[in-house]
């Protein structure tokens, strides 16, 4: 899939570590993800494919743990990558098939939140996630350990203005259900045999008021009263569920 | 409900700290719950209902980051408690209705895994969770944020041993579901009318065999080959959905 940007060189200072088996992986295994070097312990080596142009410095445990966050479970490999080059949302609608999901999130922040959600993205086929550019977590090693891999597999398109890609959404046919709370609709009884994009907002707030009119429809889980809202990124698993077997 | 022990007096070293407006609203309301002290900013103290007995510090900010780990979004208020007195697991199955929805985790060890399990039985009614006792984690700060209140609301069962407490889960009318992903079948066809117990594995090696052993069926989740497994608390989240909707 064509990428919005050449590569920017090596001027860039961002530049994410990854760490953990699957992430690191599947980012060896992604031909459009840059890794620039890596580390590894002598036992995790025996797992992994190092390209031949990627430096690799054989490392102990410890000298591991001081490239990554406290306590992040490194599991004996980090590696530091470029971040992906952009998508242009017009193409992953493109090739889209005719029953496709499409997940857009409305200001959901937290790296671990968003990396289980692209691992539920993969799990459950959906062509891509959409956020918007400003209110999203950029790529970093949590996210790239939660989305156990997905990072790499599930298109990730970040736009501007998140209204203006929801009417490019509906006009690829995409019938556009936003999670809410407060809705009537059971989810199940939303969707149908169409394409859908299922928006879901930030805990909380919730979708901005903006995105919720870029919406065809509104539809709940059917939670009791127990609890305000779900996690997001399980909410998105149940809604990418309930579209998987609708 | 009754609990195992009785309260053990000033002399327990294990007061973990509680942070974030859901998980401390909803320890202040639990008659079951020891609160020892409180500290908040003034902001956050008008959202909070404090009874008489608990101390309650006035703080800064930057005062109450020191009181939890780094980075901790504590939104302003922080608690010291006792944790909750140990349940007993017959008396958890005896208050059972005719449909009830029982949680089981084999050990599951992450915090804000359990933590958002917490919160997924809650929104889904499960009658409660079930964990071995060696192999879950304590309560805590993280654990109880990402409960977001439910871990005040969800009977949480710890047991010396899950094969035993499944035997009894067994005898008190449960079908129990093993979830694995080399199942043959989907999980909402192993659903019926009947009280269920969904038995869920850690990441990666999932259910011990002797856990397996002690299932009545083992059914999948409809994911891709693109992933692995799922997250366990979105899987836990779409078999909690699955079963409310069969």
């Amino acid at each position: 899939m064509a990428r919005k940007n050449k590569h920017k060189g090596g001027g860039n200072p961002n530049r994410p570590r990854f760490w953990g088996k699957h992430a690191v992986a599947a980012a060896l295994d992604n031909p459009d993800r840059r890794v620039l070097k890596a580390w590894t312990t002598r036992e995790a080596a025996n797992f992994m494919q190092f390209p031949p142009d990627v430096m690799v410095t054989m490392a102990e445990v410890t000298d591991l743990a001081r490239l990554v966050p406290h306590d992040a479970p490194h599991q004996g490999v980090v590696i530091e990558v470029e971040p992906l080059e952009d998508l242009w949302l017009g193409d992953v609608l493109a090739d889209a098939p005719e029953k496709a999901t499409l997940l857009v999130l409305d200001q959901v922040t937290d790296p671990h939140n968003v990396g289980a959600i692209l691992r539920s993205a993969a799990a459950f086929g959906a062509i891509g996630i959409v956020t918007q550019d400003r209110h999203s977590p950029p790529e970093g090693g949590a996210l790239a350990k939660a989305a156990s891999g997905a990072l790499e597999r599930v298109p990730w398109v970040r736009v501007v203005n998140l209204a203006r890609a929801l009417e490019e959404i509906a006009e690829a046919g995409f019938w556009r259900i936003g999670l809410a709370g407060e809705a009537d609709t059971d989810l199940k009884d939303a969707l149908g045999p169409q394409r859908v994009a299922l928006v879901l907002g930030a805990e909380g707030p919730g979708m901005r008021s903006n995105t919720r009119e870029h919406c065809d429809a509104l539809a709940k889980l059917p939670i009791s009263d127990a609890v305000e809202s779900l996690n997001v990124s399980n909410a998105a698993a149940i809604s990418l569920y309930a579209a998987s077997v609708a």
